[in-house]
């Protein structure tokens, strides 16, 4: 890693402890992958086993990882004492010693399983839920940052066109989903969600791609999604086999119009439900073409889908720096369905696009 | 789904009503992506969205889903309800509801987030940590799961094969691994671990593949995991490039030995530390070879990791139907790791290997 890196990931560490003291708690106990990977530059492999990082509000810290990932915490944060627990132990107490004497500890309460939180709180540990105090540390990205999902942006577009040039009728879907894998893999992607989906298996948003072959008439809706040193792209470009159908080209001018609104809305201050409810009200206005079956998009960065989510539900005000999928579609069970997916970052002045791939409809030859 | 299929999963979810009758609780909440499958067939993509399986002791249930995941559990047992919740909630309501009148429920607490769990314990649900009670369940596998394990080793055995036939150096660590994983998934693999490290990479056990190029003279662990039909094979075999080391040789002569020693282990009412301890003797008396990092292996089904672990804390007696990969190592930070990992069937009368490759280290030539 580098000296540039190391420190960019120390001056983390001593925001979210600016933060959490802000807050009221006494430490911070970062679980999930992504924010670890934030706060020291190692992204575990979790599995069953535990990973932490704490940092207390009264100075210190420390990793705690299982034994065998001693040697990959090397350059995290000369401020976090390095702690690595053995198979004979869950980890737990190991934990428990970081937070010795601390009684109001703040937790990344979407990750944080029920056997641990209540293991911690058995302990005399109350636990917050301070979730959102590091998501939106995470949420507003450097501009070292813009730039790695810009750098995804561009190796997930190149596979977009390749996959659509090379589509041909016969193609069998797991097959194509398999093969933009490995071309996107050879490209440096350590993660990769390829969803190519064929036909009426697009009108279902998270379908799996199957043994369905591709034939004359079908959509095609390919939702590609990387992660390049560290940060992800996701681009999701639609395609039909010979001439478009009145249904896919008009669902698919509805939603580019809603993806247009969506990402106008990406301004500072707005409240990401306003974001929803731009492409929303544009799809939700044509039942006959299909289903509105999810919100505008989510944030990317570290983590594929990280909040804040563009969902009615969710009031977080837009903030400069943050970046996010912004992805209307309409899904139709007979005829498939039609997304378009760009990441945008919310500059100061306004949305700024982190792909240019054109958003046309592309006509895939019939032989 | 066959129907013999759908008859399978009805009847695990009866049998898990029964189990959490049996146990006091009023209701059984499963969470986690392979316990929904085994419980319905479907497998979910869950990112940040809440999916469940509820069985209610006094009959009835539900399966709990993004309203875009709807489409996907048309073959869940009939004995579920299907509830589908729209993007502006967080389905804890919906769960809630199919939870009404009740007041003890399991859940998997190595699966629920503290959110949830929070929440439900909010609107006065007792949760009982329960997830044992269907691990148990999941871990003792029918003929046909047992199949399905063997059908996935048979998949990585022959990568593993091809693997070491093709490996030269100046192979690129990353690209190896990039490349298995795109053989596997072009067998059908539907989710693929790929672990080959080159040299002193491979003395961390859960090192990252890097731009390393393969020397003569280094050693090659390759660990290499996949999910073919639903069930998941993970083997893993050494190499040397040329003639294997003094260290290499030893080390694996000693992890050899302490893989069939722990496999001879592997029989019904065996409690799984000893199953650990039948390895962890052998390596820990050569400490001049390398150091043990981790446990004799765990079991392995729908998920890749699952529980019963073989690690010195857990005394769960081993049982018929159990499958565990046994994997034995030993590292040593200048030279690298030696692993040898099989998966292994505890039947009635004693171990069944389901994987068939030799362990040889395999000699790469040179040139």
């Amino acid at each position: 890693m580098s000296p540039a890196a190391t420190a960019r990931e120390a001056e983390r560490v001593e925001r979210l402890r600016a933060e959490a003291a802000a807050a009221g708690l006494d430490a911070y106990v970062a679980t999930s992958d992504e924010s670890i990977a934030y706060l020291t530059g190692f992204r575990p492999l979790q599995l069953e086993r535990l990973f932490a990082v704490v940092v207390r509000a009264d100075g210190g810290g420390a990793v705690v990882v299982p034994r065998l990932d001693e040697g990959q915490i090397a350059d995290a944060p000369e401020t976090l004492a390095r702690v690595a627990y053995d198979a004979s132990s869950d980890g737990i107490p190991e934990l428990l010693e970081t937070l010795a004497g601390l009684s109001s500890v703040g937790v990344e309460e979407d990750h944080i399983v029920f056997a641990r939180s209540s293991a911690l709180q058995a302990h005399g540990i109350r636990l917050e839920p301070a979730g959102e105090l590091l998501a939106s540390l995470r949420a507003r990205k450097d501009a070292a940052e813009v730039e790695q999902v810009r750098r995804a942006c561009a190796v997930v577009e190149e596979a977009l066109r390749a996959t659509f040039a090379e589509l041909r009728p016969g193609a069998v879907e797991w097959e194509v989903n398999a093969s933009v894998e490995s071309r996107l893999r050879e490209r440096g992607a350590t993660d990769v969600h390829p969803l190519i989906l064929f036909g009426e298996n697009a009108a279902n948003p998270h379908g799996k791609p199957g043994p369905r072959e591709l034939r004359p008439g079908d959509v095609v809706c390919a939702d590609l999604s990387a992660c390049i040193g560290g940060y992800w792209g996701d681009l999701t470009r639609c395609a039909t086999v010979g001439p478009a159908s009145e249904w896919a080209r008009r669902a698919w001018e509805v939603v580019r119009e809603a993806q247009a609104a969506a990402i106008a809305a990406c301004r500072p201050g707005v409240p990401a439900r306003e974001v929803d409810l731009a492409q929303r009200r544009i799809v939700e206005a044509r039942p006959e073409l299909g289903r509105c079956l999810h919100g505008a998009g989510h944030a990317i960065g570290l983590a594929v889908h990280e909040p804040p989510f563009l969902v009615p539900r969710t009031s977080t005000p837009l903030a400069e720096g943050m970046i996010f999928t912004i992805e209307p579609g309409l899904y139709q069970p007979e005829s498939g369905g039609i997304r378009l997916e760009d990441d945008v970052l919310v500059a100061a002045d306004g949305p700024e696009l982190l792909s240019t791939l054109p958003l046309d409809l592309v006509e895939i030859p019939t032989t």
